[in-house]
């Protein structure tokens, strides 16, 4: 519980990296989740980060570990149903105790964005290698926009394009649009509970993309907007006497 | 797919009804999903109602038919946990594809109401015989708002407090308020995929709540509002090839 | 008060056309309104379609007029200063007591739609003549994209982008981008009072975009859409006596 | 621009203290804005706290201080009428170039806050002293709602009632209940340009409602919401050249 030195994990399933994949290997050849991590580290001076990957023991994401994680970075593609439904279902249960949930790219299909969104989270795409992806802040006074230009430029990413099949926002905060004439909600905001979570789209392992500085002010940025206010705690449906609030007050409580 | 006259399922667990619960049979001897039925029936002229009950095979929620129903309402409270994940899903999966649902009172700790929404969907509450809930419209010219009284008055309920742990809601209609002194979001709206969600908290079983015309009135007008707009369909994450939609607008197509 | 068949007022300044620019009188020999209300008696048989001008006493848009309007179109660029306040506070009250509006194009600054939106409603633009508009809806269920591809392909149109300084939208309908890169919230829709507002954006006098079938279909949808569902009348401050709804339901009333 | 220790301005009409309300002076000898200054001022420690009221030239609020100021809180409710237009679009101008601004109670019907909502602002209301008012918090994570009980209880105050005729709020952060059984949007967050609006109806002058620890603590917390986050910018119609953010990302910039 701290905004100012929120206690991170990056996680990424690591699979194109673990399994060979030459490309990814060239930008990231300590698997994407380093690069992340490091930028992570180094734009936020006190906070704790770490990583953890899919071949982990329950995939780095024990019970213990996410008691003591404030934010949750999520990096997923090629092997959404390799991770185990028991963790999922821990995540999803961390997030709405409090703890922040960032997902990237295509961690859009990952299992916990799906169960924490409720929508197919289906998209179109393209992957040609033609694409120039803008990133363009529409809500200027949002934490998660600061220090960045307008737009963010990214010379090559995937395209991903509507329809995308989320809930309505509770923050619309970046829309994008790509060389091909597409656009894409590509950074949005939701309160689960009683955590936060954010979604940003670029970020194909195909392209250096978590090596650009202003995605990695992005990412520090939404850290820090999703790191948890107030003690995890668990939601339950409690029965309420009459008239509980008014013993002089006595009764009242946090929500 | 018809506003006009939509075909409805009311899905009830008919638990209390089949178990033996005095109260709840005095006021549905046929149980609670017969009374709504004939309300809709009453109502929607040309609508075909049909129910559905937690005892029939697969719940009474085959593939087939969940295919030839526009709106589903859901019904339960003691037996959550014995609704089969499969049918779950496959509720689920027909509201992405554009079936409406109509979730009441006690279902907003139901299976598919949690999936859609991706939160806890927990809350406060009181049943001590001696709160009268009070309906108010916040949204006048909503739909689901027509032909019903500034407030509904329902002389006897179960209180539902805040905080009621549900996501930023589309569209909020409905605040309830107690005669305890608490309120309540007691009637909100989503998109989820193609299909639409309504939650309509009144109707605890120990009071003859279905039986209330204006509460009947807000049920028609509800399946109204989630009755499909257009053809079911799958949301499926489709590739698009570079200048898809510019060969002569032959390329552009549904959403 | 009729969805069926609306009374359509078509409000333009006229001022292009009167004030003898060429390229506008090409496209529109009888103004741009003459090509807007023929479009919308079309594809709205049984509506009663209007129109208006600036150049008219009171504009056109007297008190009798408004009171027998239930949705009014507004297009001005060149001379919303010229517009009368008395004029405008009518239109908005008019709104406020139920009657909609649907805001096009450079209507972005005029006088009305500024008064409801309570923003700056700037935005950034271009007008070179090489920007192809591409119209994507991202609320497919809603009614006023229904009929329309998906993009709406506009060959050529001034550019309009973010940030457009305008209230989180009630409902975003369309996001629109163009050849050079940029995004524009372009299809927005709002209540105001017991009104309905929709703003979209195409439609630079430059370019023949209200002959484009998909742009008078959307026309057609947001007037059906913004027509008002309830008689019109004030909202006020009224006091409520203690117990005012309880007295046999007979103190209930609408909103 | 600072959310450590905003200035802020604390503007009341001052009509029922300067006017000879006895209530009213029995609850704030000196003033409301006094009473809600100093509470600011203990609560926020380092802040800038001034006054201002209607009876000073130009209403203390002349383009200098509201230069100034980071946010302006206004109470309100006999002499609307009195503010001077020119002050209102001087208030409204620093509003959207990122001044914060919290109105309060009857300032519902305020002639700043009616521009900047665009609606009606009308409610129901009652004043026969025998209403208590809880005030629910529905956002718990809101920095608004922070340290304080939940309910609020408020042990008399005004019943102001729905329907309130406000914009959808961007942020619904508390709800209200009062004696009668009525209901109230009591705490809604908008956005207004560059600039954050926060409406806070708990206080009406008949009873010492802003003596009240916890409301004192929501005014607090609602100063540090509202306080700018860049500095204070005009928002214009720029035109973009084509191109304009591409060359080596000179071109981009802030939104």
């Amino acid at each position: 519980m701290s905004e100012v030195a929120p206690r991170i994990v990056v996680w990424n399933e690591n699979v194109h990296e673990s399994r060979g994949d030459a490309t990814v290997i060239g930008h990231y050849p300590d698997g994407m989740h380093a690069v992340i991590a490091a930028a992570l580290h180094e734009l936020l001076p006190g906070a704790e980060v770490g990583t953890a990957t899919l071949q982990e023991p329950e995939h780095g994401l024990t019970a213990e570990r996410l008691a003591q994680t404030d934010v949750l970075f999520w990096w997923g593609h090629a092997a959404h149903d390799e991770v185990a439904d028991e963790v999922v279902e821990r995540v999803v249960d961390a997030v709405h105790a409090g703890m922040g949930l960032v997902v990237l790219h295509s961690g859009h299909y990952s299992k916990p964005f799906k169960r924490l969104m409720g929508t197919t989270c289906s998209l179109k795409w393209r992957n040609d290698g033609q694409d120039r992806e803008l990133v363009w802040a529409i809500a200027p006074d949002h934490p998660i926009a600061q220090g960045v230009p307008h737009p963010i430029v990214i010379d090559q990413q995937e395209m991903y394009g509507e329809f995308f099949d989320i809930p309505r926002a509770d923050e619309e905060v970046f829309l994008s649009t790509f060389t091909g004439g597409e656009v894409f909600r590509s950074g949005v905001a939701y309160r689960r509970g009683l955590g936060r979570v954010f979604y940003f789209s670029p970020g194909d392992q195909e392209y250096p993309v978590y090596h650009h500085p202003d995605v990695q002010r992005v990412l520090a940025n939404a850290a820090q907007w999703a790191a948890p206010v107030s003690e995890r705690r668990e939601l339950t449906a409690d029965p309420h006497p009459r008239g509980w609030f008014t013993t002089d007050g006595a009764g009242t409580q946090g929500v």
